[in-house]
């Protein structure tokens, strides 16, 4: 073969995935383990439970890739056809496979369930593939070559597809490259606080001056994830290339990096917290307690946060946070010199170290001139003093808007803790 | 045509998917309207940002199907090719479209954001191509016949797609099918409470009952949607047959039945606070502001949301949602006796109808003997009287654990607020 890497495609089956009741999350799964092992994944493609379409492609993938691999369509229902497509798409005819039938005999008797006929309709393969025994499921899998490729048809349900790409698919893989065996690293960058396209100019010259690392960007709203790839034998060398890539990224984005081990940054401020031996109380208006929930999702978190505080009503800002009325009178809810109270006054509530506080217009009511929806305000205490400071955001959207917010506040802090 | 239905493809476009790293739920997205929308889907694809690949899978979908929707690759960087391949495929140049760069500059204006050079890149589109323009992000869409195929190349970014099939595909796949039209409607059922197994158990004899509707489970954890498919020609006789079944379902599910119009449980729990004009005050611990988070996410619920305490440390569970600490004491922080002084302190204090309040262990830590993780006391405070009860669940895990937490604590209210 003169490719430089073994190609590899994944075929998802089921009138479920065709139609959309179902997201296919199986096809990731392969793919993330395919290429781990060192195959190029070129393509994924899903058809439904019809026999022409399911012919038509097996043929294709055949004439393409090097290794497919195929999930759906093994069980005892009319619907089941994948046997039956795979035996028509390599012109052989089904037939009674022996160790398929003690595969599903061994599944029933160690559960003392007894097999029906229709149990049984499982085992009936394409002349000559190879059955693979499933020990988790009710259906086995099986391995054929069609075209110029070796097809692996797994189960859908995905523990049992999951054990079978385990236990068979990924054993092949490796024999398959045998010495010439290559390997695909990634390595992730998180960052907040610049745009995808801002963050792209930033990176520009990266590829050209650390040859072999291939540079991508992911959106994940509020977040973007630089991600760095490369791909070669040996394994030290992918390290190393790619941790002076890592410190190239944060050469030039500073510390719009959050994380380099895809940590969330709710995990990094808990971090900080802990390592400073510090506590933290919240008091949020418009972030409805996303903030707090964020904060919570850490295990352990109890041992740094102390409470929170979703003063919703502005009669709560006074009673739970300590804010004068009088400031809100003059000023509105939406305000630095709020927020900067709210903060002082759930630290101070709470005896905790840092106190952290939003007030904004998430929309898609409350609007007001001057204030128009995506303003929020955000004040953060410290040991040492409080402030507070002003954003907006356009994304005109409620639950970006928290999201964004809330994103903003806890990076506001982020920035505190690590001065 | 001779087909019955016309038929439509779908094409995911980036290495994010190829590669695993992220799972292609905007297919699903996608499948689901335009089936609904009468087109028979028959075929999904993915492929990485690789010219070739994307000009040869465009090309064969272009001599397969009526129509394709294709998301990715629409965004300024390099990886980004969607434009070029679909030029490529069809044999046309590249040129400035007018439309797509006013779309570009009218979403930057709006923001008071300068246009860089990078973001006029998807500009640039295939000779002849129709611009889609995208209010609710960078880079505007487009449209264009390969083939005999016409093709929707649409954003990536799930939102910003949902937006623009909204707004071109769906009218355009009204206006493809004329006369000949058939629908495929979908009622969906939310439901709260029974596992997935016993709702398809009390669900069986439905199809027989009522034929022409399909039934199909899907679960949402922690809710199960119980889905009622219908094909045919006459939009009434449809809709009478799917009101039909929803009854069906109902009398036999009764109040596990959250909604019948998608809604959520926080959005049913604001809708019956509303109609009472009553208000909700949340005093949360172990769900961290989670339900304070949900219900803040329903617009307009400033009107009956008052105050939500997220008393994670023990001390404020007693100054912030008046617990006696010796109560506290004698029986630890996850009892019943607990959450009901947290429930009735936090609906005075805050001067509001309802008190909810939630004391558990989320996990991995925090089990004690007799209080295993998983563990949750709800407590719920009416003008009437304080209940407070204990539930186990047994998923191991934290996010699930808040989750179902959460919503356990809201269906208790909604009960309540239905009495």
């Amino acid at each position: 073969m003169t490719e430089k890497f073994l190609t590899a495609e994944i075929l998802a089956t089921g009138d479920e995935i065709r139609t959309g009741a179902l997201i296919d999350s199986n096809s990731a799964y392969i793919a993330r383990k395919l290429e781990e092992a060192g195959l190029a994944v070129v393509r994924h493609t899903c058809v439904g439970d019809n026999l022409d379409q399911l012919i038509m492609v097996i043929r294709e993938i055949g004439a393409r890739a090097h290794l497919a691999v195929v999930t759906g369509g093994l069980g005892p229902t009319g619907d089941d056809l994948s046997a039956a497509a795979a035996a028509r798409a390599a012109d052989l005819p089904l037939e009674i496979n022996a160790e398929a039938m003690t595969s599903i005999d061994d599944f029933f008797n160690a559960r003392n369930r007894s097999v029906s006929e229709a149990n049984r309709k499982p085992a009936c393969l394409p002349k000559g593939a190879d059955c693979l025994p499933n020990p988790v499921g009710t259906a086995p899998g099986f391995s054929l070559k069609v075209g110029q490729c070796r097809f692996f048809f797994l189960p859908g349900v995905p523990f049992e597809m999951r054990r079978l790409l385990d236990d068979y698919v990924l054993p092949y893989v490796g024999e398959l490259q045998g010495d010439g065996r290559r390997y695909r690293l990634v390595k992730t960058l998180t960052t907040f606080g610049l745009p995808e396209s801002v963050v792209g100019e930033h990176l520009k010259g990266l590829e050209a001056e650390l040859p072999g690392i291939r540079v991508g960007l992911r959106a994940k709203f509020p977040e973007i994830h630089v991600k760095l790839y490369a791909n070669g034998g040996e394994l030290e060398d992918l390290h190393r290339l790619l941790a002076r890539g890592q410190s190239w990224v944060k050469g030039k984005l500073g510390d719009k990096v959050i994380s380099t081990d895809s940590r969330s940054l709710q995990s990094v401020v808990g971090g900080l917290l802990r390592k400073q031996k510090a506590t933290l109380a919240l008091a949020e208006s418009c972030t409805g307690g996303l903030i707090a929930n964020w904060v919570t999702d850490v295990p352990g978190s109890s041992d740094y946060f102390l409470f929170g505080a979703v003063t919703y009503a502005n009669e709560t800002k006074t009673r739970f946070a300590g804010v004068d009325p009088a400031v809100i009178d003059k000023y509105g809810a939406v305000h630095e010199e709020v927020v900067k109270q709210m903060a002082a006054g759930v630290r101070d509530a709470a005896q905790a170290t840092y106190g952290l506080a939003t007030s904004g217009i998430a929309g898609p009511e409350g609007a007001s001139p001057g204030k128009p929806v995506g303003t929020v305000c955000i004040g953060c205490a410290t040991p040492q003093d409080v402030r507070g400071c002003r954003f907006h955001f356009s994304y005109g959207n409620r639950d970006m808007n928290k999201k964004i917010f809330a994103m903003k506040a806890l990076d506001i802090l982020r920035r505190e803790l690590m001065r």
